[in-house]
């Protein structure tokens, strides 16, 4: 376990060591912001409580620990149990540890002590939880800062700290806290982004692989397992972002297949199309990066036509992309591209406008163009008070922010075009738009899956910072593939 | 996915198939037991709730779906947000499936109709969750048995179906129904055993990769990395039974390392002993075996001494466990042969009889012996009423069972010997144990960390039957890993 040499965090030289400095920016930072709203009155704590200890059901089984985001945003502790605090006028931090039984040392291991962790994190102090009502007062601490407000992805509600002190007569405030950090957590600091960039290129290592390694007749899942153990054995990653999702052929249509009700089981078949949406995450922070690729190593046609529409699309946003720009307006760009992609194909007839001011896009990328990207991997921040609110025509609406970019802001890019019967069926049913579609040629692509083309970038002062590295042409992609068939 | 074949569950033809008859006769059994004890009145339904999809903290990320085990052992279903009932008089069963909005189709895939449910889980009839006190009063439910107990090795209650339909007219009875199941989890029916040594044999393959592999230098991780990729990349085991333990040289003193809090991040040093416990599970069937063996692949003097020690005593239990044997006996047994043990290495002096009398085995094993295994790792059943309470002295009053041993029960056997600093220091200072004690001796065994030797058997009428198939002795140990080295 890393204590004395600045790093907080590591799975040994080969992979990255974070700085405890990391979490230090992240609070002077939240001080400051805070501060600049008045919510640095002399006694103000913001209190956070971390993630808690669990078992699966009734068992005694627990699940790998991974820390809150919020929690671990500010703090950056490995372990369950805690809750920090953060003196907000005098930028001082705390932590409170839970008192483990000494017989947690015969199961556990050693016991650390408060001087320990105070050691590892950098913190300013360190004390039990059980004193906290007693230690935050004896800090000066009159009103708690606690965490309320609703994930604009999941709809569901932030962890609030169960202390709320009230009972110890502290004055309680839901008001700043939220926004603030959800700001704040929109821009990455330079600490921050040498995590990132470190996770994708882990995972881009482990896409790669995959590609070299996969043959027709194997399963689905098999490559999810060939991917976990690059990510973990390679990388020291022990958590992916999400459950991976491993699609061949017509399972490709199926945006967020791998899941319990389609895990990734199918075999793979020669000629299908190949679509692969993994990300491993290190020390919380995520990466997300969809590949796509024919299993057999060589494009057909009507593959490459398809790739090479979502590639026209991708690459148009990524030459687009700069402080300023809409992301909503990135979105169309993508679709644009694609929509005369498939034009070009004969997939499509009729002129391009007029597809997108139907809405035509949605009918093969219902998806939205891409998401910010951090310790979630939809990261908060996307729909705060004050940025433009979540549009409602189809597609758009599922984009997860319809924020203007600014430098700092990480993001995914990742344009997708899918065959789904149930939607192909309803455009072929409306007037709207069916005048577009061509259905004889259409009715070739029943069953083709889908593809992706995912990459996560950094938006920079002049433009972005690509942080995935992975073959993106069709003749790059059949070279590395080729390697694995030497 | 699988449907007509007779078969509920498979990972492709190179893994276990299993038939859905495994859940009919659970059911069956379950209705016969029921009835035996007065809860087959007519309009008597079993109610059970499975596992419910759930998000990380206020994300949208899902982690990949577990089945509750006690909902897996009577239906097997394999996606969350079911429920299930059993007519108890008639052995019929009903599932209830979440009606899922059709725009699942586009994110999650084609959606399942009730007739699909049925012929794949091959219950008697299959309704939409939303209409279930509705289609439970047709089909003649008046009393709903539900699942209220407390899991022993938890302390956790059971998952109670939350719905109890009592503002619905039924009566709600949580008498038998928990005793009743728990009691049946405890002897494996031939179906839900070939299941178990299957996935005891994909672990049993993958240990002896590791083995072979393991190399001074390498991180514990990257052994737990590698054991992972075997099981779900070979085996199609996506979850492992609990969290791996990887320990190289005195971690192996920890006796649940590998969690967040010393998470198989160490470096691995040559002349280490490594001691790794870590099993998967296939369809919620579970496997528990742990391995003990040199870095290096050839044991020092010392090593072998403590080794041999252990297993001297996990051969002697097997030697003696059968049917009627008491499992507080054999956890004695274990330990009494390794004193011997110890005591003919120089590290112990005087009367083994006097040692056991002392309790100075859970001075170097403070854990059990071993538990039953099944659905959950910790299985269930361990302290029903009617069996053996707990006992309270040392090291056994850590035994998960003190039942008798019956044909049918799966337990593991899995003695160990530990140099755990606390408890060699209050050893010393005790003045019942430390006459015992070679001081001079045991503090060359500082810093030695641990052997486990840990099989899973099944009790059957003669004897038992080994469902473990890993190298025991240290000539086969040594040969495996010497494998590697060719």
């Amino acid at each position: 376990m890393p204590s004395s040499s600045g790093v907080s965090f590591t799975r040994g030289p080969h992979t990255h060591g974070v700085p405890r400095e990391l979490h230090a920016l992240n609070r002077r930072r939240l001080c400051d912001k805070l501060r600049g709203i008045g919510g640095d009155d002399a006694g103000s704590f913001v209190v956070l409580q971390g993630g808690e200890s669990t078992t699966v059901y009734c068992s005694d089984k627990e699940p790998v620990f991974r820390q809150e985001s919020y929690f671990h945003w500010a703090f950056g502790v490995e372990e369950p149990d805690y809750f920090g605090a953060i003196d907000v006028a005098q930028n001082r931090a705390y932590l409170f540890m839970p008192r483990l039984p000494s017989s947690y040392a015969v199961w556990m291991g050693r016991l650390q002590t408060p001087e320990d962790v105070r050691a590892r994190y950098g913190v300013d102090e360190v004390f039990y939880a059980d004193t906290m009502a007693d230690s935050l007062r004896a800090k000066g601490a009159r009103t708690l800062l606690t965490l309320r407000g609703r994930n604009s992805d999941s709809g569901k509600m932030s962890t609030e700290a169960k202390f709320t002190g009230m009972e110890d007569g502290f004055k309680v405030d839901a008001g700043p806290l939220f926004e603030a950090m959800a700001e704040l957590r929109v821009f990455k600091t330079p600490l921050e982004l040498e995590v990132l960039r470190y996770a994708n290129r882990v995972s881009s290592e482990a896409h790669k692989e995959v590609m070299r390694r996969i043959r027709p007749g194997i399963f689905e899942y098999q490559l999810e397992s060939l991917f976990l153990h690059k990510c973990y054995g390679d990388g020291g990653a022990r958590h992916v972002s999400y459950t991976c999702i491993c699609c061949a052929g017509n399972n490709g249509a199926v945006l967020h297949y791998g899941h319990a009700g389609a895990p990734n089981d199918s075999p793979i078949a020669d000629g299908d199309i190949c679509l692969f949406d993994m990300g491993c995450e290190y020390y919380c922070y995520t990466s997300d990066i969809t590949c796509s690729f024919p299993a057999n190593g060589r494009f057909t046609a009507d593959q490459r036509g398809v790739y090479e529409a979502v590639l026209s699309g991708s690459r148009a946003v990524l030459d687009a992309i700069r402080p300023g720009v809409s992301w909503v307006d990135m979105h169309k760009l993508a679709e644009r591209r694609m929509l005369e992609g498939l034009r070009s194909m004969g997939l499509l007839k009729g002129d391009v406008d007029a597809m997108m001011e139907a809405r035509l896009g949605a009918t093969f990328m219902p998806h939205g163009l891409g998401h910010l990207m951090g310790l979630d991997v939809h990261d908060v921040g996307g729909y705060l008070s004050g940025a433009p609110p979540r549009p409602s025509e189809p597609g758009l609406r599922s984009l997860r922010t319809a924020r203007t970019l600014h430098a700092g802001m990480v993001l995914t890019v990742e344009p997708g075009c899918y065959f789904i019967d149930t939607l192909l069926d309803e455009a072929l049913r409306s007037p709207k738009l069916s005048p577009f579609l061509v259905p004889e040629v259409l009715s070739r692509f029943r069953g083709f899956g889908g593809v992706r083309i995912e990459d996560d970038v950094l938006i920079t002062a002049d433009g972005h910072e690509m942080l995935t590295q992975v073959p993106r042409t069709v003749e790059e992609i059949e070279a590395l593939m080729a390697e694995g068939r030497c």
